[in-house]
């Protein structure tokens, strides 16, 4: 019955795209609703369930065929996107659903572990997998030049299936079979970026009681923070050769002897330096613990709590 | 006599470029020895010293003159640059310097204090002073295209009298007549790229026991990073308006909710979140004590010791 709702409602509704594959979304909010509209402007037959019905009734308004529950609509398409507020709310509104040959697409965020179990749990009901995480906010959907994309990772065959139909809403990233790879991808291209956050608020809060307008130190600040992040590439070389002195031009031993500058500006400017200690302090660790005329990577086995020789 | 030998110097050695102005160096480390390079092949009269007399005979050797004491280098032109170790070494060098009616630029690293003091130091001698905060590498002076510069402040008078000799090693953007405001720029840049490469430190933690390239993570943190920079322009219109709430996608309260995920990603990768912890603490402060609905500006203010109000 599902099956003869969606083809009338793909005759009836997008003449002009009969061909476009029809897919299923569960899950309306801010990024739900915006992966939705991007669908439909493409010409995607689309089904959707909201919990709170509201939010599916003004997409159904915009095109979509609303289903009066998650079971309903996940057996109206073969292609079954999820897009929910987190790991549990997927296990509640899939709890009554028949996955058994179904593609199932879970664009939640979680952490790795819950998207390999997420996986897993998926498998055992008869359903391919694909977990993605999704680089992007809702109103970079369907802005191909604002350069967003979603990381996916388990079945690659799924991934390559629904390739051209997942691309419609944002670019897509695969990175591994492993369903927690691209929730790791996720997590830590934003930790990355939480960090730079702390940098820049340091930044900010250094200059708040000064005669400097923040928004003149705001483009000098992005102008420098752009043209420091590609040490990410040397960080990686070293990490994959193990030999942490390559190309070093400031060396940890040089940078470390730098540290009370920026403590010392910190007490004079007012600032706590709480979030400048902990990287200052792991420098140092290593520093003590090897040599000199490395990079600054050793900090990044310090982080490991499992030690990996 | 001094100034003799630089006319001679300037005549033999440099005929095709006799007009430009003659300067002294002091301090031919890393830095100085890439800054003197640069004011020679510029065709620059170029007079230096340096603490231990190899280097300086290195330099002179390309065709500096070598003084014979920072005195005598200091007497052999009104235009003299530092670039010594630390502020405590420009106090040592200059000390039996006659600086009466010098131009003195100090691109020692120093903080803001020390900036300030030398300046009135030199005030008090005759000089007029200038203070810079070099943020290039050695490799990046005497290479436009590779973006460094220096920040200036202090005596705008002297900065516009020599800003095209102060140009030819690299960059200059004037930050203002406050002595201390080069070095403060310089802190606040370098600060938050510590912060940045913090994040990177964890990013990379995260990925280190699985079976995933860091050569391939590094273009997606490098383009992460570079796409998120920007947001500090939202930060600095933020701090101007007082608003914290203006324009914003991701609020502190989705963004409070979110941390379990990096917390709990980190601790099944078996990584010490010790980088991340401290800036979450300060996210949650805010939240509690201010609105959901806010940017992370309100971070800033929490790190200042002295409040604003
Ligand atoms: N927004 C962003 O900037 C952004 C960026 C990247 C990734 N994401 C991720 O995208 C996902 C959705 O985010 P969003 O911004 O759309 O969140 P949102 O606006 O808060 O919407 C949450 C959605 O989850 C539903 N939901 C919550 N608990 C549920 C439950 N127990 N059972 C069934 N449905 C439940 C909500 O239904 P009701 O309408 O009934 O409450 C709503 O549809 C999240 O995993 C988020 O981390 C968001
Ligand atoms: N290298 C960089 O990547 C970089 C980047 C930005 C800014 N800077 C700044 O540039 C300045 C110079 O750095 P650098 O890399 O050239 O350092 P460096 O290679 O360690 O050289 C230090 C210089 O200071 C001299 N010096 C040290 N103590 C002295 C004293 N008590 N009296 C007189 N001279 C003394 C040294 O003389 P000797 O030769 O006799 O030891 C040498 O000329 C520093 O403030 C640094 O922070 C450097």
């Amino acid at each position: 019955m599902h099956r003869v709702a969606a083809s009338l409602n793909r005759m009836t509704q997008h003449p002009d795209h009969p061909e476009k594959p029809s897919l299923t979304l569960l899950g309306l909010g801010a990024m739900g609703s915006a992966l939705a509209r991007t669908w439909l402007a493409a010409g995607h037959p689309l089904t959707v369930w909201n919990r709170s019905p509201a939010r599916a009734a003004t997409i159904a308004a915009e095109g979509a065929r609303a289903a009066g529950s998650a079971a309903e609509a996940v057996a109206a398409n073969s292609l079954v996107i999820t897009c929910l507020l987190d790991d549990e709310s997927v296990g509640d509104a899939l709890a009554g659903a028949d996955l058994a040959g179904k593609d199932l697409v879970n664009l939640t965020t979680s952490t790795p572990a819950q998207a390999r179990a997420r996986g897993a749990w998926a498998r055992e009901r008869g359903a391919r997998y694909l977990d993605g995480g999704i680089m992007a906010v809702p109103p970079m959907i369907g802005v191909p030049e604002a350069g967003g994309y979603v990381f996916y990772s388990g079945s690659r065959e799924l991934f390559e299936r629904h390739r051209e139909t997942l691309a419609v809403p944002v670019g897509t990233t695969y990175v591994g079979e492993d369903a927690g790879f691209a929730a790791l991808h996720d997590v830590a291209l934003l930790s990355a970026m939480y960090g730079m956050f702390a940098g820049a608020a340091h930044a900010f809060a250094l200059i708040r009681e000064e005669d400097i307008d923040p928004a003149s130190l705001a483009p000098l600040l992005a102008d420098w923070l752009v043209a420091m992040a590609p040490s990410v590439h040397q960080t990686a070389d070293h990490l994959k050769s193990g030999d942490y002195t390559k190309g070093v031009v400031s060396n940890l031993g040089m940078q470390v002897a730098g540290t009370p500058t920026f403590l010392d500006t910190a007490e004079q400017q007012g600032v706590s330096p709480e979030l400048l200690v902990p990287y200052f302090a792991l420098m140092r660790r290593r520093l003590a613990e090897s040599s000199a005329e490395e990079s600054l990577t050793g900090v990044v086995d310090l982080l490991r709590r499992r030690p990996n020789h």
